[in-house]
């Protein structure tokens, strides 16, 4: 394909492939293959190797591998699992380079598999072989017609060629989404399934697709994440080469069903981090398999679109209002056309309602031209970022269809914006408007799902970080629990803002303190043992007057104890009272999968109870961070409701940015970080509690 | 069809039509019902009225209707707009029973239009004859072969024959819908499209349909919503016969962008309201057309599930997770098998992962009986409500496929359970399975989504009221604003628990009547213009003694006539101040469309910000508003979070019940009553301020 930069080329454009355990019949395992290689016209030297024959469906046999005359870069396994090690080892005299492994009874079935995979592993990586599986369904590759697969989905003949790059730790899903692609007549550039990813990991596969220009658009189907830092790099390339790649990734049930653990934890299971890092890094999550597909086929037929902006048009006032419906529904903006334009149209056409959804009405039928005369008024004067046009069971039609097509077509030409068609098609229809870059679906909702979805990922694509990553001075963090107080002096040393205050070992110390800062203060009991200070009555607000703190001082340091058996008291925290504003939790929790992750907010039942939080993978910069707090489903708390002020949201992020930073530079030794509340208000943002925990250690 | 105890038998089952303006072309406007006629089997006489013609396809021509020598039950009126007064005429004095009209030009094209509109509507009205149209593309009914419409959607061929009926407003989508169904190869009973519904409308149609034996389940799309009395009614009907309905209503994007006014009128949009009413009677919504026919397919070909639990059957592992994510998506359950089942599936095929998902994995290929054993005991043992099964491309394969079929089919026989097939299929292979009642899906999401969709129908259809209204005492309400005391005045009338109050002219008589109640006390002030109190420093919380109760009513009464000039203060109210709880916003809201309508919000942000509020129309009882409750997003927070207690929600759901009652019974004269916040706590909750406006008043 292109450069190797990523080593995997031998795999999917070997110049020579060995087949071991190859069989003379096309059905079998060791015979599909040969067979498929044939059939997707492998021209490079093919090598069956089987010690019984000597010759494979029509080809040279070989004995065993270093029997072989020439080089073999690509050698697939098709063994008993008990003859890989030794398979593996000749291989390495040979000198291949990469092997595909389909023998299953490794690490999917216990402890002693995956010992056997480990020393699998450690032959192949001694001998510099690249292995792909075990226990996979091996790849196929379009542009090269290398088929290290034995998958029943490219029986009855390989799929349409085209720009689709497909890869899945699923076998047998993976047979059902090459089969499914096939089904909807899509165009596939290659195909992959990781198996078991001993050594070739799903990210490493995502990462040569991206450099193919074979590649235009990339769907992975993944269980688990391996390998996180290359997903990651992957991804990034991605974006930079403008390549979309949408991934299903299964599993979300189960692990929001993991028990909750603090609040941060309970917030940010790892479907949600995973979620948030594709997201992040310009991915598309796709939450079915036709969604997968959707996108795939709107990314490889048409351009994306550089904005949000929907045109509509219709024949149907009742199909454009569902479309505008749908547009609302997936993010899309369908802004009027110009009141000039309006008022021309509405002279050419006065049954016509063209503001947009620009409705034609049936006048079409009688005056034809009314279709190009639209449309190019769209396109000159709404200008917008893509379109869908509803034209019913007309393209269909056997006379009125090609007439469609032709102005549909002409008044397109060249306009480079996404367009898609809504209508009934046969394949040769729906084939005639793809070839011109026209994407065609039957249900008008799911064309503009899959447009909302193009711009989506385009703006993915154009979020490139901006701003540095603010300083926070020594970022090291001690290994130890922190408590409020050990907290805060932690995070304003990182830069956050905290207001004054200290910790008095005594009621009367506490009252003298409160008469320093300056009334009403606020006292919170100081343990490392207790995270949720209210529940144990540790809490009290907007004390008046020095006998108010020294009595309340007094009760929590006499109670508490008695309350948290084993507690160290450490005291209590005087603070000024702080003012009215919005409360946020702001935090860091290391997810065992996804690694850092910073996550922010609106406090109360907003976080707890609707998990409306926002995540992101750490460090993020404060504009990023930004990005954080308007995906909030609550964010216009933060612009003031009922009378109230908005607050300054760039100093929240300010604050979300330093966390993260801090978060990055100790994965290796802190859990979580939490500020909660953050105070929030029109004056700035304030950390009025914070907890640091070191790692394996939960609030 | 049936009994034809709607009135519109005349449309679907005449025993004769006459086709005014019949065309000799069967492609043209007056042509097409001729010829659909012929197509359809329509075995009645069939009268093509032509002037110029002996002969219509065929057929011997009439030149008038009234030359027609038998009785004329349906009248297909192909005529230009202008001619339609006096064709309608010649129809009464003929006795014509039915006329279908599909020219435009009347209502939807202005006042003009629908001035020709109503005349025309009186003269049918004038001779008994029932209208559909105008501007409509009329119906088709596969029983009696009647056509009386010109939809493209008939070109090319009928539909196949089945069980679904479909019901649009829009003729174009209409005949977008029909020629999908045709696509998708589902069997169609009947199909109308009631364009202006100057007579006949969509809840008309329904009801005709839920009444009729040929129709299974039935489709509707609507713009708008006319007779919402009989739609209701017709929804209630399907619901005792247990027949799905799903609708399709477009234009909820306008409906969101209509102007906020009150918060119960800002949260209860007209979308939400038609929403709540399609849910209470137990249809349920489509967001796509997809999405409709998924529903219309899975109604008709399988049972109903009798519950939500699903049970998984795969050969691919991460297909089960796949589903077993969408299940917990869509709302189904995924209970695993009891224990002593596991263990014996573990023991016949140690490979198995046995639980549910029930993942016989690749090893049924070398042993397929394990599919038929499996799928047995998870019957027997799982007893599940409904399962699906991932077969991947072997339901495709010229070997394996017939021979799954027979498994699966002889193990399913008479088991009455939904079962959803997955895999890749040809119509042949799909219709084998469908015919016995299974069905068959390429994307597994989307078998699990139709899957609990249908227990969600299930489950609606046994949501049967149950209880009594309250009794709220004399119904009716005074049309006038009433404020706070006089609002909860009336509401304490109804049974809603208030606490003591009263109204205060001065500051010193506040104090007195403070005095009385004890302290703390809360002051609001009272107008009937001022309805967000706190804005205007018009409300005062906790005032412990005399003197602040004089100096802050002191100050209402000054301030406030300066800050809202023209507002008539009527004094400040007195009250004592409410304990901990959680607050509410409980109120009724005259939906234009809907009628009147009962919502219940958690308090502050969920309601304001996440419009998170449960609607209904009223009147409910107590148990069906209990349902409201279960079903608001932050409904945790009425059990209690971070160790407050649970509040009473039988007494929040009787104060529901009492304003609902309220609502229904002065739908004439009250526009809205609204009681917020209603404090609810483990004690039982109370009213702590309410507002009732007139009709065509707005907060």
């Amino acid at each position: 394909m292109t450069d190797d930069v990523t080593g995997l080329g031998a795999f999917f454009a070997p110049r020579s492939i060995a087949v071991i355990g190859a069989s003379n019949d096309p059905g079998r395992i060791g015979g599909r293959p040969v067979d498929f290689c044939k059939a997707a016209g492998f021209d490079g030297p093919l090598y069956p190797v089987n010690p019984t024959r000597d010759e494979v469906q029509g080809l040279k046999a070989f004995p065993d591998v270093e029997s072989i005359p020439g080089p073999v870069d690509l050698a697939v396994l098709a063994v008993p699992s008990a003859r890989v090690p030794e398979t593996l080892e000749a291989c390495g005299r040979k000198g291949v380079r990469a092997v595909v492994v389909f023998s299953a009874g490794f690490s999917e079935v216990g402890a002693e598999g995956a010992a056997a995979q480990a020393d699998m592993l450690e032959i192949a990586q001694r001998h510099g072989i690249r292995m792909l599986g075990p226990n996979c369904l091996g790849f196929y590759s379009a542009a090269s017609g290398a088929c290290g697969t034995f998958t029943t989905g490219l029986e009855g003949g390989m799929p349409a060629r085209g720009k689709i790059g497909l890869i899945t730790q699923s076998g047998a899903y993976g047979t059902h989404l090459l089969s499914m692609a096939k089904a909807r007549r899509l165009g596939v550039a290659g195909w992959v399934s990781t198996g078991n990813e001993a050594d070739v990991s799903v990210a490493e596969c995502l990462e040569y697709m991206v450099e193919s220009d074979e590649v235009g658009a990339i769907g992975l189907y993944m269980e688990g994440v391996n390998r996180v830092e290359t997903l990651i790099r992957a991804l990034a390339r991605a974006r930079e080469l403008r390549k979309p790649v949408t991934i299903m990734k299964v599993g979300s049930s189960e692990v929001g069903a993991r028990a909750v653990q603090s609040h941060t934890a309970s917030l940010a299971g790892s479907d949600a981090s995973f979620q948030a890092v594709i997201k992040q890094f310009g991915a598309v999550r796709a939450e079915t398999t036709e969604e997968m597909f959707d996108v795939l086929y709107a990314a490889t037929t048409g351009p994306l679109p550089r904005g949000d902006r929907l045109g509509i048009l219709t024949v149907s006032g009742g199909a454009g209002v569902l479309m505008a419906d749908a547009a609302e529904k997936h993010g899309l903006s369908v802004p009027p056309m110009p009141e000039a334009s309006v008022g021309k149209l509405l002279e050419r056409n006065p049954f016509a309602s063209p503001r947009n959804p620009v409705d034609i009405t049936a006048h079409a039928l009688n005056d034809f031209d009314l279709i190009p005369e639209y449309l190019a008024e769209m396109m000159r004067a709404g200008d917008y970022d893509c379109y869908t046009a509803f034209f019913t069971s007309w393209t269909a039609s056997p006379v009125l269809g090609p007439r469609l097509r032709k102005v549909l077509l002409e008044t397109l030409a060249g306009q480079g914006k996404p367009f898609a068609l809504i209508g009934l098609f046969d394949d040769e229809q729906a084939g005639a408007y793809e070839r011109e870059g026209v994407l065609t679906f039957a249900d008008p909702s799911r064309a503009v799902a899959a447009l909302a979805t193009m711009a989506r990922v385009a703006q993915g694509f154009d979020r490139v970080a901006t701003g540095a990553l603010p300083d926070v001075g020594a970022p090291g963090i001690a290994v130890r629990s922190m408590g409020e107080a050990e907290a805060k002096a932690r995070l304003a040393a990182a830069g956050v803002p905290v207001l004054p205050e200290g910790v008095a070992a005594t009621a009367d110390e506490a009252a003298e303190m409160a008469a320093e800062m300056g009334f009403p203060v606020v006292l919170k009991i100081v343990s490392p043992q207790i995270a949720h200070k209210t529940e144990v009555g540790g809490v009290a607000l907007n004390l008046a007057d020095a006998d108010a703190v020294r009595a309340e001082a007094a009760r929590m340091l006499a109670e508490i104890p008695a309350k948290v058996p084993g507690a160290e008291i450490e005291g209590v925290l005087v603070s000024p009272m702080a003012g009215e504003g919005v409360e946020l939790i702001v935090g860091s929790q290391l997810d065992p999968v996804m690694g850092p992750m910073v996550m922010v907010g609106l406090g109360g039942v907003l976080a707890e109870v609707l998990k409306d939080v926002a995540l992101a993978r750490a460090p993020v910069t404060a504009e990023a961070a930004e990005g954080m707090l308007a995906r909030l489903k609550g964010a216009a708390i933060l612009d003031g409701v009922r009378g109230r002020p908005g607050v300054d949201r760039r100093a929240v992020a300010e604050v979300i940015a330093r966390v993260s930073v801090l978060a990055a530079a100790n994965a290796e030794g802190v859990e979580s970080i939490e500020i909660n509340p953050l105070l929030a208000s029109a004056e700035g943002a304030v950390a009025l509690d914070a907890l640091i925990l070191p790692r394996g250690e939960e609030a």
